[in-house]
Formats: structure tokens, sequence, C-alpha cells
């Protein structure tokens, strides 16, 4: 440990992130994979320990007077700020909708918080607003509350925008990794890696046939569809940063279970797939934006996959592997030749500042 | 109106705030006078238009079942991180917790969002956590959500923090600036001035003879002492960017009535007015993270003064001016010499950053 002579440690309290290690914040510190995880896990975990929080879900389940509320945070840093499929601000409020809805509530109200970079162009603030506006009407969400700041130019990029949601959890089950069991399905709500190759595509200047779309969309239509039908997952997760690989690593390592899928049943459009080859990216581990697994006991599976294929969002829903008594921790793979291998989380990051 | 060819406004609506007067956001747009003002009105309110929204309070109020609660955020970009009486830890925890507690409501839960800047040193955001979890401690709150985000050097200024608050409002009354009455008495929390000072003092390398400590507090203790009395004013409202006199001009605007106040009423400490005097402020205008205003039925001004000066946060409250139904949406000062003057907001800001 070297603590600087000017920035004494708070007394009594070391650093848990040794600085002969990591003396500095890097990019993978925030890409979804393991450096993330032991940020969360020995900074924030440790410093703010409450159930909620290390529950480790996309939201915290609190409960007020007779009310069970969800209540979830995101930022968004995403480069470029327009995209194909949307930009954003349409990223801004699906992604925290869909956080709520991954905790089976249902989302009511957001807040907006904005960092402007001075010197961004009005009307590209304007435009971003109007995708939010609209973003909010398709989900049904309010942005009931907001906060502006400006840095000087060259101390942000742009804009960064904060999305907080509140949502209500109208049933009295606990959709989290903590409800998993062995034996339960794993179904995965259409194809991968569309949000990040279209990213990707923008930012390394590639030219497809035809254009890769984000899948950026709200997801809360179709979860209140499976909850209306009484149909409660034990555990909800979309794929953003990190993908489908490090959802599934995630939660197999709270759960304590073991996960197994089948490759050829994750569905990648060819496009993304043909991208992906391109640039050496892996499209299980790509961020998507509407799309997530449901985890559910075999038993009302196919009821499940009916209920999801019967909505846009998740009309190519599919069941990808099962939960496993064996193994705990670890998600393993059988791939196209039927080898089956491990599927670990990467350590950093293979596509910075996707949301 | 000049669109950028590559950038063209969304299908029938134009941008409210005309290009040729600001084609690109300006600092002062986020330095809480009269530009933030009309960038808020006319962007943000314009386009998610709805009744929490446009009571211009410090956070929203909403009904969920049974419960009353309050939805608010604030993101902090304060510089420098650390400065004397707090950290940027700190006032994300206060500030926050501040704003629900100007909604007469009982803070209970905090989310998290932090975009870290490639490089910050992991000692820092050690310290920074640790003044969190104090500050959270200290306030009663629980920090249950997070998120985090790393953007490239260069593109961030170290940590921006975004804390959104969730807290319960447990009383029937509206507090909020369209609560205001002609005959209120405005009562101050104690002397103003201190956190803006704290800051520039550092930023700008002054030496006081003693060091100017920021006022940051969590103010939920004092508010909840009145309300438990069953004394609940008409409006709160803690004295953030812009200062006392912006706050009380947004409050005169949005409850069209008039505003005086006394100017030696308020208290300046000495070394807070020599630095303004030096650096040419006016401690009006000068932000604060732990000052408050009450507006209060006079026949309720005693005994919500006598609460107040039992709480160490409000020690110095004092009684400033009243609320008056002549010249509705101004607010006018009596000076030191008997001189009247209208008291107006500043265009842009003074103190860039300050929160």
């Amino acid at each position: 440990m070297n603590p600087q002579p000017n920035h004494p440690l708070a007394e009594g309290s070391a650093c848990p992130i040794p600085f002969s290690d990591y003396p500095h914040v890097l990019l993978a510190h925030g890409g979804g994979g393991r450096l993330m995880d032991q940020l969360i896990a020995k900074m924030m975990l440790a410093a703010f320990d409450n159930p909620q929080l290390n529950a480790r879900h996309d939201g915290a389940v609190c409960q007020v007077n007779d009310a069970r509320l969800a209540f979830t945070t995101e930022s968004f840093v995403v480069r470029p700020l327009f995209f194909p499929g949307g930009d954003i601000g349409t990223l801004a409020v699906n992604g925290t909708v869909n956080d709520l809805a991954m905790c089976g509530a249902r989302p009511l109200f957001l807040s907006c918080g904005m960092i402007l970079e001075e010197g961004l162009p009005m009307n590209d603030l304007w435009r971003i607003v109007q995708s939010m506006k609209a973003a909010a009407a398709a989900a049904g969400v309010q942005i009931v509350t907001g906060d502006t700041k400006v840095v000087d130019k060259g101390k942000g990029d742009g804009i960064f925008i904060n999305t907080a949601g509140l949502g209500v959890v109208e049933h009295g089950q606990i959709i989290a990794p903590a409800s998993v069991q062995p034996g339960d399905q794993i179904l995965l709500s259409g194809d991968i890696g569309r949000h990040g190759m279209a990213i990707m595509a923008v930012r390394e200047g590639l030219a497809f046939e035809s254009t890769i779309l984000s899948d950026c969309a709200p997801l809360n239509g179709a979860v209140q569809d499976l909850l209306q039908r009484g149909l409660v997952p034990h555990c909800l997760r979309d794929l953003t940063r990190g993908g489908l690989a490090s959802a599934l690593a995630e939660i197999a390592e709270t759960a304590r279970v073991g996960i197994h899928f089948r490759q050829p049943a994750v569905p990648v459009e060819e496009e993304v797939q043909g991208a992906c080859e391109l640039l050496g990216l892996d499209p299980l581990y790509v961020a998507n934006e509407g799309r997530f697994i449901a985890i559910v006991p075999a038993a009302s599976a196919p009821a499940t996959l009916e209920v999801l294929r019967a909505h846009p969002v998740s009309a190519g829903a599919t069941v990808i592997g099962e939960v496993t008594a064996t193994s705990p921790g670890l998600v393993t793979m059988t791939n196209t030749v039927g080898t089956r291998r491990i599927v670990d989380r990467l350590s950093g990051e293979q596509l910075p500042r996707i949301c």
C-alpha cells in the first residue's frame, strides 16, 4: 500500500484493493468483468453493506408501508451519443426501465440527472430529451424529477445521463439470483449481440451490407405479461455489459448453482456474427439493451415460452440450458461440435462505454 | 434556427431554445441562475410535462399504494473532490438527503451512480466511499443500489457521483412553493456562504486566518423535529446553487407571491464576508450545503424557531423576512442603510462546479 502523503486513508480503514495491484482506476473496472466485480464487491458492498445491495440484483427491493418497491440506478456514458436504433436518451430510459422489470416490478417513475459538457450542441441535447420523452411514453413511465450540471469543456464527454427508477412489486415472490434452483430452465428472449455491434460498427466505421440496429427496447411489457399470467420466474436478468456469458456467470456465483447451456441454441444474427468475427469479439460477451434471460421452474417453462413469444420484444424466446446442482458457481457450455467447456468471465472488458 | 445537417431535429419538434441565442451549452446553464432556469423550463419541463416535475420543488412526491413517497436526484461534479469540511462523497449523500427533507419526507434509501475517470487514484475512491458510508450512517439512510461506469482519461474529471433518494412523506400537507401564502414568515437556518467559500478558498489558493469549513450537513434531523412537533412549514428549500437569493427568487416566481427580507438579519461569518469581498462575490448568491429556509405561517414562526434552534444544524435559525401579496414574483431586500431594492437572479453563475 502506498497512501499518497496528501491523501491519508480514512482512519482505521485500509483500501481493500491492493495499491500494488491497481493503484488507479482502469477502463476495465467499468467493463462488467472480473475487475468491475472486484471493485464493487471489495469497495462498495464492503462499505455500504446491507441486504438489498448484497443481493447483487439489477435493483433493490424495499418495503415502505404496504408498498414493495423496486429502486435502481444507472449512469449512461455511451459513445457515440447517437447510433443505429437509438441514442443515449433511449438507452437511459430503457436501461433503467429494464432493471426495474428484472426485479419483477412494474416501473412507475424515473429521475433524470444530466451532466453536460460545456459546448454540447443545444440541438443534440434537444434530440436526446425528445428520445427520452418518446421512450418514457413507450414504456409507460414518467420522468418526475431531474437535475442538470454542466462541466467545463474537456472535463466531460458531451453528455452523461443518470436515471434512477422506482417501481412497484405486485407479487409476493423474490425474483433474484438467490431464488434460482437446480432443475430450473434458462430461457433467452431473442438473438444476442446487436446493441454492442451497432455501436462498434459506428465506432470502427464498418460498413455492413445492411446496418445492424441496436436491440434497445423496454422489457417491462413482456415481464408484465408473464406476471399477469401468474408466471413468476425465479430470476430475470437483462444482458447488458458483459453480455449473456457474464450474466450467467454472476448468477451462478451468487446463487451457488451450476449453469449449463447449449451454444447452438443461442441465436446470433448472421451480420452480428460476421461483425464479431471481423473484430475478434465473442457475441456471448457483447452487450445487449433489449434482451434478457428468465430462469424458471421446468414445469412453467413451456407456458413462459408461449407468453414471451407472444410479445414483440421477446418473440424469439428459446430455451438455451438449465441450472444444475453440480459445479456450483460455474457456467459450462456445449459448443457446436459437442465439446463442453467452462464459460468464464472476462477480466476486463472488450467493449468500453457501450452503455 | 440552424439545425446541423447531420443532426436533423426530431420530426415535428423544434428546439425551444433558439440556436441564434445559445447554439451550445454554456457553463452558465448549470449555475442555478436564469440560463439554467430557461434550459429546465423550456427543454425538460416542456418535454417531460407532469405535475410532479412542474411543481419545481427539490423532489417529486408520488403516491404508490398507501405510501406517499418523495423521489429526488442530483449529480455531483464539485472541484476539488476534497475540501475543508467534506468531500464529493459527503456532498452526494447530504445533498440528496436534504432534497428529500425539503419535501417534508423522511429519507430512507439512496442509490449511488458513479462515473469514474480512468486514472483516478484507487485511494481517492476509497476515501470517497468511506465518506459516503459515514454520511449515510449519520443521516440514517441506506445506500441500497448502485452503478459504476468508467470513462477514458480526459473524458471525465476524476469522479462524478449521482445519488437518487427515496423517502416517505408521513404527513398530509404539501410542502412546496405552491403552498406559500402572503403573511408567511421566512426563517433562515443559520449563517450563509460557507460551502461556496470553502471551495473557492481552495481553488484560488486563498489563505485565511483560519480555514473556512463547508457547512455540508444532513438537514433531515431538524426537519423531522419540526414535523414530529406538528409544525409543518408551507415550504422548505435548501440553499444550494445560486444561494439564498436564487432560492427566494424561484419560490416567489413559482408561488406568484412577493418576498421581502432584511439583509442585516442574514448571518454571514466575518471570514466568509471577507473572502467574498476579496473575490468580488455576494454571499446572498453563494452556495450552501447545510442551510435552508422554512416558510411558515406567522402563528407558528416562534415555535418553529424554537425547535430549529434546539437542533445543531439549525442552531443559528432566525427570521429574515416575510411573504407579501404585493409585487408577485419579486424578491425585495432592505439593506443595512434601509434602502429597499429588488434582488434579481443572476443570469449565469458566479461559482461553477460548487456541488
